[in-house]
């Protein structure tokens, strides 16, 4: 069985390699700017991305003074990368967020791989223009916009994934077992590389994060490798419909609950069909009685991305009284959201709510 | 075991929804429409959006000629309930494709639920503002910006992916396979009932479909009734590794690939992904060597949807001689470059590849 | 007095010059693409902008139906030397236009400077980057987007404007009494070197042509000069008052109109004014009765460009029974629409309007 | 001479019409608001739209240290209106600008509207999706977006610009002359009736407004029944070319120059045209040196508002070492840019330019 031996080495000038390496991104910290508050107040009675910025923040404080509401946030874009992965970091120390269901790369991709030791880093202006990405092939750089990977540490990122499904008991497990056993990897493996982890922080206090398209990620190379390795044997799977059972379980042990998108795409429609979902096993949920949404997607195209919260009442989906798309691209808009309900303090009255312990024990008794 | 038995029904006027549902959607069909070559060859020597679009179309033309590549089209957004099935089924009939990867609601939702018998409406302009979305709830109609769906029949949709799922053999399926069976039943059932449907010309002419997000979409209702019914018995699982190995196994096979990108998301991630699985696996892959995308999404913003083409190929997934974006909502610019595929007429000289059949020898010998 | 007498010349390399400007942007000629009526025409049942795009077109071919109608074409955005002269010359051979209202670029910079025998060029991808614009600058290569104009040129089109300024009595004009003199020079030397003008067209029908921004193109360069070289003694000024004045004395003599915008920005806002502007003189103006915009703008923001024809009817500038928004980049829509009206023939029963005439007689009178 | 001396009358019931005017926007006071420099300073790192804001803020900042180079700011897009005009006037109590230029509609129909007494008011959500057009119609409510006007008000102002040119000299102004009168207005009766004024305080200080499409707001219905109430006899004009002229000696006179720009259209264009007219007229004047841009524009359209700053570098008007882009509302990104520069203090150490004596001087010589 032929299989990829020799790990990835950019074939280009190393010394030029580590100059463009060499200014990491740095993870906005909200816990210290206590200005936000101010600021985003500021922005109720004007108009435009500003009122609704603001009306999204007093929301997000509503779902969090609502304590028997559980919070979801759905992430899809390139957010960990960009900068916003102790933001959320700081959502789940602070009991501001019960589940998160993510696209990938986010969470295998850029949490996963800055747990392993390595970094995101600065691009310089010029190579957003497109113009070097020939070299950068060759020097096994990954650009995304304004920021830069080293491929070479993606691959090491890839081969630990598959190392985790390799150490499994053969099986069909749900995106969010197979994530809880990338915390458990880190933890057997001296904690992460880093001071915040999703992944680990998720871990340690039993919030689930499922991945819907969970394939489509550096993991997706790691089930690859692993499949093709056991060669028709017994083999870890990652079996999509079980995510969508175990989702679907929490809304109806936990009917109140508040959506907080960041982006659109699968995370965003995956989460609201939970309420469908629930209604097809027989249970009466309500809609999502909380949402907003920060997106730069655009309303007339109807792709998922861009589907108003509006719309998604159409689908008895989502509650209308309580919803706010704001139309912001995320680095700008989620550090006032999130750093807002931060500061107001309406988190510290409420509980962990622990629902990976709920699944898992749903699924000991089953 | 609880399960939802009683059907859904509308609580609103059942006139004013017959009434609402009158104006159904049309598929535009471009085989009818040979003036679309002459006018895309008048926008080469224009500017902006106009010579993209050309570029675009040519780039589709030199994909057909090149005998040896093998071509996928990725699909997301609403396409099929926006008017685009016929387009899609065009270009399966005439060897124009040779796999799809697509969001699960254009082949599920949307495919499949017009081949059941059921249709897509045209919504009046004055729903688009959203201020008729509470009384829509009430009558079971859901929209798609100005488009209606009748959800009493989206439920039979749904219903109808539970019933193959519980016919199958108990065992872990790639999206594929399962699509495969969605095809298998309507040809068992007396043919699709809408003149073209894409699931079921798939089926016939052994063109892979991949959904790599296939719990996101009225199939997963399906999976998740499924495998709540069968309480911990062996089932039928949608394995999403699988589905990612199978696509790679496509591309180690016929290196020589294009790809037809019509919005992102995560059939294009997914897609554009394999090049980097099948080096994974030992295999020396070529990038992908055409790609177009039609897309309204921004590049500023690093969503998945929104890398560019270039971007790609810092990544190693796609070749930069040969790749073309065009900033167009699908609806108006899709029609033009198929139709100026089709009546260039290329593809006459292709062969079908039929890389279905290639995927199940493999199975069944390993 | 110190004034620039030494031409412009550019620094660089001649022969890479040359090189850069050898493909020349061509105008898309849509009396030869009968074939864009079956397309549209096969968009009106499908979704999103394919659906606004058809009633866009149908409510052009209204416009031109209703004898009584005077259309007004609003320009804003690079049009010209994008490759859409040809379709505004012969919406005006055609009697499909009876005013334009413009950014200055795209007539004078623009129209005039193609009829003064210069033209546009297609830049190479690479180029769209920004990477090059140095060197761009040293050649003397200004840029728009992917298209090249030569500075040298655009500086000889500037100093064509002052000869005019200069030739005529000094005064108070309008916008368009200068436009219709830019016409006059065009044919006393010669016609326009070029087959199509927009200012020699409209100024042989009598059709007037308003720039209510006229400084901020090649003209103001040109009206600066003769300013400064009059040195205090009676000049030639544009009154951009005037051309508020007669543009609303025109919808008072003809009150039933039609705006047909493309991109927003002064020339859309100027135009929806006039019933407003005639309701101030006293006269009991109807709102516009048709409006159709093609624009790639966001209604978010609240920009001149982006507000909705909706929210304008607020305002009492637009009626809202037929208007029609498309989201589109204007090379791709322009000549669908334009297609479609000139293929459906209505326009072969309208009579030319000749509102300059209008305009002079007035004048002459006053 | 017929001309209209009934006021405007609202058609529709009071009562309704008092209970949507019921919430008056609110300016931003970033003076108030120093906790924004630690949240840009904590954007610096991060990647697209956040670390875009922070490089624009921090060359923001060094426009102001650079005390020789004069700030021009530009603005386009319902700015006033929004809830940005204290963000504006502080600029200039601050010496942070030393000219304006500006869309009419920010000058005249909403900053002099409000010193006339008048306010903006926050529309209920529902009313952004144009479903109730028809009333605000009847109701004499003017609608952008989310925000109302009350056009009886609106219509007091348009009388107020009359006034003031019935009562000058008749004759040719630019219109800086013209809104510098609009000042002495407000001054002359008591003040402005708000706070806080744009118009007021450039007055009081000596600072320029230019509107380049100045017809095209307000002011423009004032100067056409001004000129209609004169019928023929010498009347005082907006001499448009006079702008150019007038804002091209002020670069002529500090030619060291940066750009602040909200939004793009005309004003943008315009400013950035005065390098190449200072050229035009003899005087080797340098690119503007500075140059940020805050804009939801795309840049793939070519229009106006839309070329990147690097773009205008081949045109030889903005140097790129030190321009940067921010894709964002105005309302987000404006108090975040303006604060930092605020509270960084630079402005401290400037001394006011005071460019419109210049410019009077000049005049008065020549």
């Amino acid at each position: 069985m032929a299989m990829n031996k020799k790990p990835l080495k950019a074939k280009g000038n190393k010394a030029r390699k580590k100059q463009l390496l060499a200014k990491e991104i740095k993870h906005i910290d909200i816990t210290k700017l206590p200005g936000i508050v101010a600021t985003v107040d500021s922005m109720k009675s004007m108009a435009f991305s500003a009122r609704d910025l603001a009306r999204a923040a007093d929301i997000f404080d509503r779902m969090l003074k609502d304590k028997s509401c559980g919070v979801i946030l759905t992430l899809a874009g390139s957010l960990i990368s960009a900068g916003l992965k102790k933001v959320i970091v700081d959502m789940l120390r602070n009991n501001m967020v019960d589940a998160i269901v993510s696209t990938g790369a986010n969470i295998v991709d850029q949490d996963f791989f800055e747990a392993l030791g390595f970094r995101h880093y600065i691009a310089g202006d010029e190579f957003k223009s497109g113009m070097y990405d020939g070299e950068l092939r060759e020097l096994a750089i990954d650009r995304i916009y304004d920021t830069f990977i080293d491929e070479e540490d993606l691959r090491i990122c890839d081969e630990a994934t598959q190392k985790i499904f390799d150490s499994l008991e053969p099986g069909n497990y749900s995106s969010r077992q197979l994530i809880a056993e990338f915390g458990r990897y880190l933890e057997e493996n001296g904690g992460p590389k880093t001071d915040d982890s999703i992944i680990y922080e998720a871990f340690k206090r039993d919030i689930p994060i499922f991945c819907p398209a969970f394939s489509d990620c550096s993991a997706g190379f790691g089930l690859v490798h692993h499949l093709h390795s056991k060669d028709g044997d017994p083999h870890v799977a990652w079996d999509g419909g079980k995510d969508f059972y175990e989702l679907t379980q929490l809304k109806i042990a936990n009917p109140n609950t508040g959506i907080f998108m960041i982006g659109g795409g699968v995370p965003k429609n995956f989460t609201q069909d939970i309420v469908v979902a629930a209604e097809v096993l027989g249970h009466d949920a309500p809609m999502h009685k909380y949402a907003i949404q920060i997106t730069v997607a655009d309303v007339r195209d109807g792709a998922l991305s861009s589907s108003t919260l509006k719309e998604a009442s159409s689908w008895g989906k989502v509650d209308t009284a309580m919803e706010q798309m704001v139309f912001s691209e995320a680095t700008l808009a989620v550090p006032l959201v999130v750093g807002y309900g931060y500061h107001k303090g309406s988190w510290k009255a409420r509980k962990a709510k622990k629902w990976s312990s709920i699944l898992d024990r749903a699924l000991a008794t089953a």
